[in-house]
């Protein structure tokens, strides 16, 4: 199995991230039907550039971002030498789509997606995932969106799901409020195909249970790309049919306050842990269009109590805590008995 | 000059702190005539607690938060470690009040304050300052705002002012904007009168000019707790004036969503680049109290460009740069013939 990227591996994974955007922008432009993206490129002074992709003031999107990104330099920032040393003193190229999407309505999920890809020197890597975040959530949404990308991972091979789905849940947390940032997804990063597909720390900074990390299962540079493809390309059909189900729904104005609310807990999320952002921040990257992930209004309440058995409680007992979202079947019970299903 | 802090200490600078949180407390409810400070005290699992007062949808004021706390542990975290190598293995102690209120006009600047003392073995420390952080802001304001803090400190000693002014503009930079978060006030850390008053960096990591910094001011205890005495009490006087001229000046929507976008930036110095936010969530700090500086209400808009030679415009070109507010003649020239002088 090969572990050295084709000679033309820098173009493939460009045109790929670039197709990506493009299908998502496309279908995302249909489905508001209102707005439009807005494209601006831009030059990054030490090395490549990016466009950015940016649908405001839609029907369904309220902020609707969608970048792409292909930079390089000379020596890697700290925080990524730190995770891959051999990559010291390298030269180094990464390529990369990002996505956030703040729809209006409460009932539709604010989403994430990104990948994204790495070589410096001797080492090359594979990373990304997409996100769910719900302000009321449906489990029948999250079931969906579960499983189209558990079917993405499994195109490529069936044990890659069940380490990307926690791994998931692992990063978007917010430790300083206890909270997952939502119903998660999947989410992997140096994939390199040497077969140690995760080898993280939880929160309590243990190593994660056997069932959670895999050894020995290695995977080519072409399987691995195949992943980015498959999972990119399951984005729409994975959250399509939940604003086709949502978008009329009408809610009141104390949902929306909801929305706002929880919506700061993204910009904290974005701004305090999420390594994407600060990575950016420090390869002086393009601020505008790192931050574009920040949503168009949110709002702070200090003590904020919801509650006790409303939907805004339930969000944070039950839905921003890690769940077996496709096999519980009390949660399934429990989300049928307070419609919170369908 | 004693260099050595008295036997009551930690009570007495406790003391302070919470009388100067009194002080503020009263005054700013005096202001608002409409809403009032609610009080929740909190202990902290590791040794301490405090108390904070939120003021919420007031006349004046659309929050305002004013912290206390007095916490204490056994080991200090590392990004306290690094600046003190000497307090490493030493029980802690630390004391602080910090306020940021948001008014409702965007007239009325933005404003933060935070005193704090802390001992840790043979080491101790003051730190503290206010800055101003306005929208539409008018140099009569930041002027007095700033010759009320000279004031204060030049009672102590006539010294302090010409290095706690710039230490206060390179302490609240936007690196990643390039901006400073309003137009400062003043700043000191790690004043512990040993004479070494500022031994800063700049933003290019370049030593600060001579100017800026002074070597051999010794100061005793009694001097530096003089200081946050004098400074904490001068927040009232040098802000209720600004208050009483702004407050019956009608704002438009366009101003109002101008003030909740650069609020946006508000949240980003806040989350990315305080020291104290990061302190307060590394020592497992009170979320909901140091989240208390967050809006109540912010905007993110990509893309934003202000028109040419607005008011808007004019913040990010002058008053979210370093200037000599009370000294430029130019700037001064420029603020009246504009109409933002007065």
């Amino acid at each position: 199995m090969s572990k050295v990227p084709p000679n033309n591996s820098r173009k493939k994974t460009k045109n790929l991230l670039l197709s990506i955007q493009e299908n998502i922008c496309k279908g995302l432009e249909r489905l508001d039907g209102k707005s439009l993206f807005v494209e601006e490129s831009w030059e990054r002074p030490e090395g490549g550039g990016g466009r950015s992709r940016v649908l405001k003031d839609g029907l369904i999107f309220e902020q609707a971002g969608v970048n792409f990104s292909e930079v390089y330099g000379k020596e890697l920032p700290e925080s990524i030498i730190s995770q891959r040393p051999e990559a010291k003193g390298h030269e180094w190229f990464a390529t990369g789509t990002s996505m956030v999407l703040h729809p209006r309505n409460p009932f539709i999920p604010t989403v994430h997606l990104n990948y994204r890809y790495f070589e410096a020197g001797p080492v090359w890597w594979f990373g990304g995932g997409a996100d769910l975040t719900p302000f009321y959530p449906y489990l029948s949404d999250i079931k969906h969106f579960h499983l189209e990308h558990q079917k993405a991972c499994n195109k490529v091979n069936p044990n890659l799901h069940r380490v990307f789905k926690p791994w998931c849940d692992e990063y978007f947390y917010l430790k300083h409020r206890k909270e997952s940032r939502g119903i998660g997804g999947i989410f992997y990063d140096y994939q390199d195909g040497s077969g140690k597909l995760y080898k993280g720390k939880d929160k309590n900074g243990d190593a994660f249970k056997k069932s959670e990390s895999i050894e020995n299962l290695e995977l080519s540079w072409d399987e691995l790309y195949s992943l980015a493809d498959n999972c990119g390309n399951a984005f729409l059909p994975s959250y399509e049919p939940i604003i086709k189900k949502r978008a009329n729904q009408s809610y009141s104005e104390k949902e929306r306050e909801f929305q706002l609310y929880r919506r700061g807990r993204y910009v904290e999320f974005n701004l305090v842990w999420d390594r994407g952002t600060i990575f950016g921040l420090q390869t002086n990257g393009r601020t505008e269009s790192i931050l574009m992930s920040l949503p168009p209004l949110a709002r702070w309440e200090y003590g904020y109590k919801a509650q006790e058995n409303s939907r805004e409680e339930y969000l944070t007992k039950i839905f921003t805590k890690p769940q077996n979202w496709l096999e519980d079947k009390t949660l399934e019970k429990f989300c049928k008995d307070n419609n919170i299903f369908d």
